[in-house]
């Protein structure tokens, strides 16, 4: 059976909706779960389910780290945090995997000292998939954002890796041979952009088992012409973020655009 | 009458499209056109259109620079280029007003070369306005971001500028007063994302003249709460042609959600 570490106390609503789900989770599949963090509180929450005993186990830590608390700090005072308890589950060997909705930050962090990196690997990234309008013609609608927000800031060297990590997931996961990768830039031709993606772009393109087919700008993230879409975190996590608000506000806009006789900005609103 | 020096030569269709286009604004509009670039293309082009001389007038400079070109390389090697002629048509007060669609850094670099900036303000800037769900209640449904462009990286100083000028124009153009600005970033909280940013963000709330609301995520961007968004231009650029791509992206995706059973990051598509 599959033993998954949870967080319990990481994310804007925790430990409620995170015990909530725990429960949801034990009674929809066979798998163990493991709730790390403060006991009582967590067993407060647990009774207002149902759940079996034999899926779900406490395991009790007294700290956590919160949203507003710089990671790197909050490790080194925490040692006993729930993220941090948490990681070291998959890392004994009690867990096969960890999942948290706290600060990315500590997440990251706490994955980097329990969970080892693949060698020769600098940094970690986190990997978004998101629906396209598939102009690829792929099984799937699916494209890759990678990093979207494990970092604020990478080198050049860091953004070449995590096309390289993109492209082996897309191929590992989906079955696409040669995915295409693309880096996230204010224009498509390669001297745009800051020095350091200029770097990118040229280190990118010599990079024998990548599939680099330049410069991708914002307005074709979504039509899904590339498989992997390279970025510093800062600007994927905005992005991503900026995606999922723009498609709650897009059947908002569209019945303010009958409305509303201003020139709209956004093409779709005419 | 008001005359409008116009690039004839910047854009991805020049000259076509922007003869085009200034043909149907001197019949729509009571200005005087000056077309800025190689006379016998422009002409060439003027063939194809019904156009009064009087409202239309051609400037010859055989130089232009392309998207592709490097713009602080292009400006040393073609001082005549149609995007400098037509910037000092306006410092020469022959032109009340510049247009142009051609590459972003050399529109901004002419500007910079032939009409000045506010003093003290360092940097120029590109501002967009775009449409919002209007959570603010204001008139219209409108915000400000800034800089989407014209810059690739700025200082947190630069952007404590950026924001007084987004929100001077906010003032003096809507018509709102003490306007609400806030800082786009990785997350709300105030140690998010890289040092420059949080340097910005201490210094944006010790302007007295701002009403500075913090750091805004890009889920927020549509919403309207705020007036004046500010950013580094390769952020704001990306930002702002993603809800472009997005717009147009929009409807396909919700048909497509219909038809796919996979799980859809984007929370309005399930």
């Amino acid at each position: 059976m599959i033993s998954i570490a949870v967080d319990a106390m990481g994310g804007d609503n925790a430990p409620r909706e995170i015990v909530h789900g725990a429960v949801l989770a034990s009674k929809a599949n066979p798998v163990r779960i493991f709730l790390v963090g403060d006991e009582s509180t967590i067993k407060d929450e647990l009774k207002q389910h149902d759940y079996s005993s034999d899926s779900l186990e406490i395991i009790h830590t007294p700290d956590s780290i919160s949203m507003d608390e710089l990671p790197i700090k909050a490790m080194v005072n925490k040692p006993n945090a729930s993220i941090l308890v948490a990681a070291s589950l998959v890392s004994d060997g009690k867990a096969d995997a960890l999942v948290s909705a706290g600060s990315t930050g500590s997440v990251v962090l706490s994955a980097a000292k329990h969970i080892s990196r693949i060698p020769s690997v600098k940094r970690s990234a986190i990997a978004t998939v998101y629906p396209t309008l598939n102009e690829f013609k792929r099984d799937d609608h699916l494209a890759l954002m990678v990093d979207v927000g494990a970092n604020v800031e990478s080198s050049a060297k860091e953004l070449v890796q995590f096309a390289i990590m993109g492209s082996t997931y897309v191929t590992k996961v989906r079955g696409v041979g040669s995915p295409k990768s693309a880096l996230l830039n204010m224009g498509e031709e390669e001297t745009k952009g800051s020095e350091k993606m200029q770097t990118a772009y040229r280190m990118l393109k010599e990079v024998p088992s990548l599939n680099f087919s330049g410069n991708i700008e914002g307005k074709d993230i979504l039509r899904g012409m590339v498989d992997v879409i390279v970025t510093e975190g800062f600007v994927g996590n905005i992005v991503i973020k900026t995606l999922e608000g723009t498609a709650m506000a897009a059947s908002h806009l569209g019945k303010l655009a009958f409305r509303a006789r201003f020139s709209w900005k956004l093409g779709l609103f005419f």
